[in-house]
């Protein structure tokens, strides 16, 4: 809970985002340039920064929401999937590279304990195996976390981002550690609905959509749903919906922007046919330069340009009127 | 050619029919209620019918356009697909059922010459196998030429609608012959393109579509077209569309009216992806009792009703307002 | 009826085809080099020439199934459909154009009347127009019959094959007469069941396949059943069973030979999932040139070619035998 | 690592778990007959249970694969699918309800502190809402590990399973504790390749597969594999290769068994068109009640049992023969 009275006016210049302090969430977003200009409020968990938005304590949440060796960040599906609605307005990707930090004046060979967060261990399991064969690994409740915990004599050595070790007073030893080549790790920044992020010829819309309980194709009818209409799918993610097993809802990701028409008539089939549909925001995707947005959009399939979608609606109302 | 000069005033009130007189052509204009206020006038080809609608000498034409024991009538077919646009406003579903027609007098062990259409002869097959096996066939231009051929004495009998038998002169020596059961004849009544026929909740709608020529899975897709909205084909059928071996288009009709969004949705789907597309009506079904009009909506796929449309739309908006 | 008392003996050597002779079906039997050491039999009609076949009184019959411009021919298609089995062996393919042919001395400007198969007319419209504006057109049975008919001197010209000016003592007045680039017309040899005719890479395979009556999207899985294993189509055409309006069966050719896997596995999902299937030949496409029928291959959908098919069967064997 | 020299002899008798005593997979692994006669050695990871199989350690190891509450274990999910293989040889369901263990004497009035599995908290959070609204949480390593914390006195309370009270000392002061209903975790028993379970007519069978990069519908194909063989999908996850974002394989469970032959062509079709599958494992599903597993046969689709395929195969080898 952040909010008490008198804070509510300035909570329309707060962010709120997965801390501790010295996170990679924290440096994902440092990179958008209006993290200049807000509060950032660093928050114990996802749901608990996504709840101060929620709560009208913030005007938007940074929280991560898939990482290329991990996988999807269920709390973070789990949250924007439940509850009161909220709204995805822009991503960021974040290369995901860990630097070991010890308090100063350590050497490689005197560490023998290392921690870092859980997420983290997989990611640089390999390099521990090599350096450190013998050090003892214990997790910790986040990297930044495990960080305090080095400074305070716990441990020797902490994996964390290496902008960390400054706030914790540490040193990195060693830097640019990671098992899988191009790490990475996609954040979202959710507020509460509002109009969606402008449309810029490479954007990303994301949603949620429950099947019904007792037909065994309707996963196939669902990407059916976006094939039909030439939009291509980014990632699709089962996940359960807690009414028991064997039940699930799916956190999809689709190219496009809900004002394309192809998107807006692939978004409608679900909606007609699925029990329930959640939008959980268009927004411009992250990595593409912005001279190439529009270059993008060569990938549309022949027939589902939004010309295309008019052209055809024209040509309808034609047939309609008996001038086809 | 019917035209003349002065005549162009009453071709609004003139049908053109497949001729010649004492056709089931003919039978099957008589069965629609306006047909009494109108001059119908007997054409000597599908082709003729149609043109005379074309030129502005007639207001409609009825056709044959499709036989449950024969088939598509590709003349019907191939003259709706190609030249100058036409649409079907009307359908008449009539049931085939010969007589044996022969100049008075005449016993059944008398006929030794029997005619009638190429296409009447696979119909009545069985029935002359076991009646008249030693009757030799020949086929005259349609049924009512056989009838006019035996009146002069040419042929001993002809097949044809006892119908005809007043007409030429002729007495029906046996009735009802059919070797199919339900031998029914379809017919359309086609106009030139104006506002289709209001929509009565059981309806037809009638198009030609053409491929793309290097596309292996087309068919398959236009097919999915369809499938997507929850919309039922009725029938399909495959017509070279002359440019070579291997080159098709395709004649469709699907259940509902084009002012149903299903189907106005398939037929957009259709008019983007493929390169050409003709629309040839939506009309009345026949056959259905006016009162059930409205039962057959019972068949329509869940979520893909009107009513589901317009709620979709209607979401679509509101998450694009930001207020989902 | 051919047959008679000791001409059984000879029927293995003998051919039949769609006569009279000199038409267009004669000219492409006589391409098959065999027909040189055979007796070609001309019948009056497809179901004779193919009744002669299943009577033991020919080995084979030689029928017209498509015209490029007229599309199928629906005569062939019924016959090879139902009845007694038979099975295609051979394809040929035949350029049609036509020539007008008239007794030796007659002129252009002399042809008042002319006459040919009712199929003829519309592949020679335009030049008729063009040519002779004021001819009158009158059917024939066959544009042999209506060579003969000029012999006779009922009308001045005939349109025929130009291979039939010598049978009938007429003479080509004009030749290459064809409205529609590239028509062709493709023929069948069928033959009483048998081993299929051996693969050569470059194969078309038919069938006929009915579907269930109650399922509006049976055409769709009939033709999913060939897009699962990357089997193309070549043709389809529906065709009613007779056993009402709005009931019909598929006449399919695809790509391909029965022996090759991909194709097998589709029949045999449509022989599960179909009430019924009647396999109708594998046999070489004609018009590709023999040493490219391998090249053929080069079209086939990555994972669909015969090893292919027997490296997953190995995958599948060592699965169930632990060994994966 | 539990191996040392003569341990080895041993190992056919030892099942691996994810540890420690007292957790849930512990209680799943007792319920199978076979657990009596088994050496049972908790391990601290999934991968230590895995990976003591793959060294020949143990025989077979009890893993958690996924909740109806959290979703897939994802550690569980990735061991399976690299690495050298295992295959999974049965299922156990257990359902999932916590209970609050405490020292003996503890009143619910005097916990002010609880902790337990950070996947057990979002389980639970509402009876703590209702029932310990100020009690503060802290994760533990696991809920035994959680037990084991309150009986050394640092915590007030341990939410675990009831059965772990024993083990730890503890009292369960309240019982059945379980925010969602029908709460039920799925592990599966997990040994080197062989032949897989035999088949009970109620089966599950068990995949990874990957898709092609650069293929936009490779999702939608690798679902019509199982769909056009009639196959129905129980579970499908998305994992991340860790080749880089937006790169995903897919976990996959379907009904059936690997020789039932709709499963096996569904998965050679998968082998065909598929960079890579890995076959998992076809096993009894657990929940269902041994007379009814032939019962479930009731829901195989029309055209798929194992009588079809093998009439079919007779199909096409009596065509191939020419017999048919």
């Amino acid at each position: 809970m952040i909010g008490s009275e008198g804070q509510r006016v300035r909570s329309a210049t707060r962010y709120t985002y997965l801390g501790p302090e010295g996170t990679f969430t924290e440096a994902a977003l440092r990179t958008l340039p209006e993290a200049a200009t807000r509060e950032l409020v660093p928050m114990v968990s996802v749901p608990a920064a996504l709840d101060a938005v929620r709560a009208g304590e913030a005007a938007a949440a940074l929280v991560p929401i898939e990482n290329s060796v991990e996988g999807g960040v269920t709390a973070t599906l789990d949250e924007l999937a439940t509850g009161e609605p909220l709204m995805i307005y822009r991503e960021v990707l974040l290369p995901i590279a860990f630097a070991l930090l010890v308090r100063p004046g350590t050497r490689l060979e005197d560490v023998k304990t290392v921690t870092g967060h859980p997420v983290a261990q997989p990611q640089v399991r390999n390099w521990l195996a090599a350096h450190l064969p013998d050090a003892a690994w214990e997790s910790s409740a986040s990297n930044a976390d495990g960080a305090r915990l080095v400074r305070e004599g716990r441990y020797d050595a902490a994996f964390a981002g290496e902008f960390a070790a400054a706030t914790y007073g540490l040193e990195p030893l060693v830097t640019d550690i990671h098992d899988a080549q191009n790490a990475q790790t996609r954040f979202v920044l959710a507020g509460r609905p509002a109009r969606p992020a402008a449309r810029t010829g490479a954007d990303r819309t994301s949603l949620v959509v429950w099947l019904g309980d007792d037909h065994p194709g309707a996963l196939l009818e669902l990407l059916q749903e976006f094939a039909a209409r030439g939009v291509n799918l980014m990632r699709i993610e089962s996940r359960p919906t807690g009414e028991g097993m064997g039940r699930y809802c799916f956190s999809v990701d689709c190219e496009g922007h809900i004002t394309d028409r192809r998107v807006g008539e692939a978004l409608m089939g679900l909606k007609r046919t699925c029990p329930k549909v959640r939008f959980l925001g268009s927004y411009p995707r992250a990595g593409v330069d912005p001279d190439d947005r529009s270059g993008a959009l060569g990938t549309v399939r022949p027939g589902t340009s939004d010309r295309d979608f008019v052209a055809a609606a024209d040509w309808l109302a034609h047939c309609q009127d008996g001038r086809a």
